[in-house]
């Protein structure tokens, strides 16, 4: 048969994709709260996977596909804490094996009667699951600040973005875009002020320090901080997938925004975010305002990965071109890769690899 | 252009799956009833093909494809007994000649603009076609038991399923999923029985017979045979697409489901199901029961015949681990893969192929 | 990964699809009263742009992605006379030169910080784009005939069809499917009537001339000219692709159709048509019946376009068979052809190609 090329190519580029899969990772497959009684589908890496709670309510994660005649496991129950296929019946303890098979004379259990399984963890309200099969891991899953610390208030949200996880990522931890996609939340009123970021790097973190910053005038700083004061402002990488935006304004105000990213297939990225902040308002008055800002601000950023993933498609790859002032999407990319080749560094001190100057 | 990949790979499977395309065979293309005076659209083995009716009444087959301009036949209509094609009025007999080409001073007919036909029979109120084009074939449709014989009623029911013709052939003669799947209408209430399943082959037939069975607890069983009894049952699959359950309850009982495959594509099979029966009670009783939990049934397969088709294409192949109790999947693949070798055996008498014990 | 077959292949055809990509040439992007104060998104040639007007009012196009992170410049709006991207707000001019990068200490141009940009000229109410980027083009946009003439009126009415460039405008100069395709509305009615066709070239024009057809008995032939008359009738193709029918019916009704193709892709098609017309009654009289005939003559083309197309894709490609009545199709593909190759013909007197008698 013919490969019909459907529509015309566009400007040639070079094949770039700023895709990495980092597969031996802790991430989030579902929240505490939404994984019950009822077997829970998810993807990761591309990969189908079903969660469920065996019988002493330990979550599990094998892959969705029964070895049987291969219809997804999700589409079956749990059954005195065993995952029943929906097909044949077939049953299926959380490490995989294969326990009773329904009609057969004999034993249930064999060698190719097992189904994957990914080591699982529930902590700080989330599932977490590793992403190499049938191994387990020599790491723990990432560990959330402040969260239960006195003073501070935590809110939570989960959102699915259209981009790779790197270009999620990215977004979450640029500074730039925000004075013009999300004018007058953050920043983008009255002139801009010359800052200085300085980009340190240590094991499997990348930051930038932000020194010089006033107290935003956008909506957002001024609840938080009316009567203006120094900004502290770090914005931080964690590998696989952690972006972390750290605020201190004036002495009263910590904010602290964690967005975990799981990588639902190479343009799909889910983010688990948590805020955690102390401010000179009490928390219950606060709260409120987050979720409808946080929400517009997403919504806005949700628009732009869009467009990007798509014309990155139809132009069958990327070609960005970067200034001084894209801080983090560099030193993030080369992170992963390294990730990727297995050759993370290990220097625990933190080592300055640049300054630059910006306009906020 | 470069390619690129949209998702995840999941894990590795070899790229295995079980479609044949047998074309030197006849599948039902329609039902007499569905063919009218106006030409009918219908796809085969992936093929699209136009049904009409010629002058005579007698049904006929063409490639649904103009040769002039390449649009559908099927758009066009039938005048005097010859299809007219809807975009410049070219007209084709039965026998894929072309008799008319409005506006040309000429002759018409020419070895260029034939289209391919496709040898048509109607018999036992379906119209039949032979997949391969232009050749008059050694064998004649399959001829349906039963059918008229004093005593029995006939009713019919035409469904798509969303799945290989294999996949689709060996869900109607599973014996183990019906006590899952369809709990409750056949079997799976009270304490399996430990029966025995007899496989035989002959020529292009496999035969599983079940030995040892009581009446099904289920629904079916219940209104058939009130009193119990024992249960003859054999599953036949016949080439290239014929899947036959035959039972025996009693001594006033017999039924007979002959569910006729027509492979739209390799991954939808359309099944062409005539029941005949004679039970106690008279036919014109028995039938309104028959198409509502006939539907039920089928649909319960198709959420997992859905299911597993499309598991199977997001892994690239199958991946199927089977056991003894899989009676008759194995024995119909290998006689399907014969068949596309033209190998198909030539004993006319039964030969035993195995026994199994199975709880049912 | 595996490539795992949908469908089964129809029988085999020679991959062969009659798509040329002509890049250095006029195509209209947009018409004038389309283009205001926001960039408009549009893909000719399957590559997607944006058209905008600088401060003058003057109208530019470039790729519609902006360099810096991918993301189409359409999103955005026009600042200043400049385009300035939704994401980052770095501007344009229509030149393609990066004139900001807000945030930036520094110089905002830059080599790679430019965006392709395509020549530009608006004229006869249209905006035509060059489709060779960065380039000055040596030739000038197709000037339409007779608009703003003393005693012609014109209407203009734009259309997409499913069909490639190619098969879009066969079926605009295609004389023996009116009498099928659209019955009673030119052709189609009484006795055909034998006619001749001379075909003629010169330079990048094709044109056939219809000698002996009476005045059309359908709808639109009696609206113009009640009263008979012998038809002056021409079917023009100029490259790249424009198509138009000029009529001359009887001595006072003058008609010319231009339809001047934008490939949007290689199986799409937009048409902007122009109707120039003088007729026996006053202009506005015949206006307002012009777009129902127009509309549902098109409609009746895109039903068959789209057929058409989906079959070419369905079977990997085309296999056309073509008589002495296809007139013009052969002779529009092989000058396409040629100018694909750069080998337009030179003469500038019209050579006759052939002749060929018909019935209508």
């Amino acid at each position: 048969m013919t490969a019909l090329v459907p529509t015309l190519a566009p400007p040639a580029t070079k094949p770039v994709t700023s895709v990495v899969r980092l597969a031996d990772q802790w991430y989030i497959a579902c929240t505490s709260r939404e994984l019950r009684q009822a077997p829970l589908k998810r993807v990761v890496l591309g990969v189908p996977l079903v969660v469920f709670r065996e019988g002493d309510g330990r979550a599990a994660t094998l892959l969705d596909r029964c070895p049987h005649r291969n219809v997804p496991l999700s589409m079956g129950k749990v059954v005195q804490g065993r995952l029943q296929c929906g097909y044949h019946g077939w049953q299926f303890d959380g490490a995989g094996a294969c326990r009773a098979v329904p009609g057969l004379c004999g034993v249930a259990e064999g060698k190719g009667r097992r189904t994957p399984a990914y080591a699982t963890r529930e902590q700080d309200g989330f599932v977490w699951v590793f992403m190499t099969a049938d191994v387990e891991p020599a790491t723990e899953p990432y560990r959330l600040p402040r969260l239960n610390e006195k003073g501070y208030t935590t809110a939570r949200q989960t959102v699915t973005a259209p981009g790779s996880l790197h270009a999620t990522i990215e977004n979450a931890l640029d500074v730039p875009h925000t004075a013009f996609l999300h004018a007058g939340l953050f920043r983008g009123q009255g002139e801009p002020n010359e800052i200085e970021a300085i980009v340190r790097r240590w094991e499997g973190t990348v930051e930038a320090q932000y020194v010089g910053e006033p107290r935003p005038e956008g909506l957002i700083g001024r609840i938080l901080s009316p009567s203006g004061g120094i900004v502290e402002h770090y914005d931080r990488f964690l590998l696989p997938s952690i972006a972390q935006v750290e605020y201190r304004i004036g002495t009263e105000n910590h904010i602290l925004v964690t967005s975990i990213g799981t990588p639902v297939s190479d343009w799909e990225t889910r983010l688990y975010a948590v805020i955690s902040f102390r401010t000179r308002f009490p928390g219950w008055l606060i709260k409120p305002f987050l979720r409808p800002i946080a929400l517009r601000v997403f919504h806005q950023d949700t628009v732009m990965l869009r467009a990007q993933t798509e014309l990155i498609h139809r132009f069958g790859g990327e070609q960005f071109v970067s200034t001084d002032i894209d801080v983090l999407g560099g030193p993030i990319w080369r992170l992963m890769k390294q990730a990727e080749r297995g050759e993370v560094p290990t220097n625990t001190e933190p080592e300055e690899v640049r300054r630059v100057r910006l306009r906020v």
